[in-house]
C-alpha cells in the first residue's frame, strides 16, 4: 500500500499510521462490538485522517479483514510453530485435541477479537477464507498423521462442523452448555475418530 | 394462538384461515422460491387480512417455520413410524446410519420443500425449532440405545453439525462433493461414534 518510492521517513510514518488505525479499530471492536464500528470513529480515535484510513484499507470490510488477519496470525503461529501440544512436537492426536480445545475456547471467549470479527463474515466466506482453509488443512493433516484409515478430508470437515460459530454459539450462548463440556466433546470426538475402526 | 374462550365457530374459522395461509405460502414457495415470499403476497393469495397473518405466525420466520413443520411431518413419520431401517425394528446403529443418509439426501435434493424452507430460517432458530429439536432427540435416543458410553446429547449435536445446511451446502454446492461421499462420511462417523471406546 505504501508508495514504493517513498523516503524512509515516509515509510515509517505510514507504518505508524497503519498500526495506530488497527489498534484503534481493535479497541473499538472490543468496546462496542465489530458490528458497531464505523470508519469515522476509527479515524477519530486513531487521530488519523479519514482519507488515510480509506486509502490504506479500501473500505470497512477491508479494515475488518486486516484486523482479522492480525488476530488470526497469532493463533496460527501458536498451532503451527508454538509450544506443544498445540504446536509441533506432540503426537498428532494430542495436537488435534489441543487444537479443538483452543478453537472452542476462542469462540466462546467474548473478548476474542478473531471470533468477534469472524461472526461478521458469512459462513460460506468464512469456510472458504484463508483461515477456514488453514483450519481444515491442519485438522486433515493431523488426522492423516495419526495413521487412522478413512476419508481424512471429510472427517476433518465433520470435526470442524462441531467447532463452528453456528454450533458452539447455539450450544454455549443459546443452551448454556459450558465451554468445558464442548471441549470435552471435541476431545471425545477426536478419540473416537482416531481409534482403529472395527 | 387461538383465544381459549372462542366459540366452536370461531375456532373453526381460525383453523380454516390457518390452513388457507399455509396453503398460499406453500404455493408461493413452490412458484417463486422461499426467499422471495413476502407476508403481503401470502395474505393476498390466501384472501386473509395481513393482520391475521401476523397475529397467527408472528413474523415471516414464524410462517416459514410453520410451513416447515408441515413439510417435516412426512419425514418425521418415516423415521418414527415408517419401515426399517429408518423406522423402528432395525438395530439403533442401522437406524442412525439410515437417518443421516436420508437427511443428507433431502438436503441435497433441490426440490425438497423442507430443505428449501429450512435454508431461509436463521441457523439458531432452526436449531431451536420443533424440527431441530426432534432431529436431535432422535439421534440422541438412538445413540443411547446402541449402549455406547458417552455424552449422548453432545455427540448427537456433533453428528448433526455435519448434516446441517451450512456444512452440506458448502461441501455439496460449493466444493462439489457428491452426496454419496457425504452420506458415506455420515455412516463412517456413526460407526466410529458407536463403537466401544478404548
Amino acid at each position: 500500500m505504501d508508495p514504493p518510492g517513498g523516503s524512509a521517513a515516509e515509510r515509517a510514518d505510514a507504518a505508524r499510521n497503519r498500526a495506530r488505525l488497527l489498534e484503534a479499530a481493535a479497541r473499538l471492536v472490543a468496546e462496542h462490538g465489530a458490528e458497531h464500528v464505523t470508519m469515522r470513529e476509527v479515524a477519530e480515535v486513531a487521530g488519523v485522517g479519514k482519507g488515510t484510513l480509506f486509502r490504506r484499507f479500501g473500505d470497512r470490510d477491508g479494515l475488518l479483514l486486516a484486523l482479522l488477519g492480525e488476530a488470526e496470525a497469532e493463533f496460527q503461529e501458536a498451532y503451527t510453530e508454538g509450544a506443544p501440544p498445540l504446536g509441533p512436537g506432540a503426537p498428532p492426536r494430542d495436537r488435534l485435541e489441543a487444537f479443538g480445545g483452543a478453537l472452542i475456547e476462542r469462540i466462546a471467549a467474548d473478548a476474542d477479537l478473531g471470533a468477534a470479527l469472524g461472526r461478521q463474515v458469512l459462513h460460506e466466506r468464512r469456510h472458504a477464507s484463508d483461515t477456514g482453509r488453514a483450519f481444515h488443512q491442519h485438522v486433515s493433516n493431523l488426522l492423516r498423521e495419526t495413521g487412522v484409515d478413512g476419508d481424512h478430508d471429510m472427517l476433518a470437515h465433520a470435526l470442524l462442523a462441531f467447532a463452528t460459530f453456528e454450533t458452539t454459539d447455539y450450544l454455549h450462548t443459546g443452551c448454556e452448555v459450558p465451554v468445558e463440556r464442548l471441549q470435552a466433546t471435541w476431545v471425545d470426538l477426536v478419540r473416537r475418530t482416531t481409534q482403529a475402526t472395527i
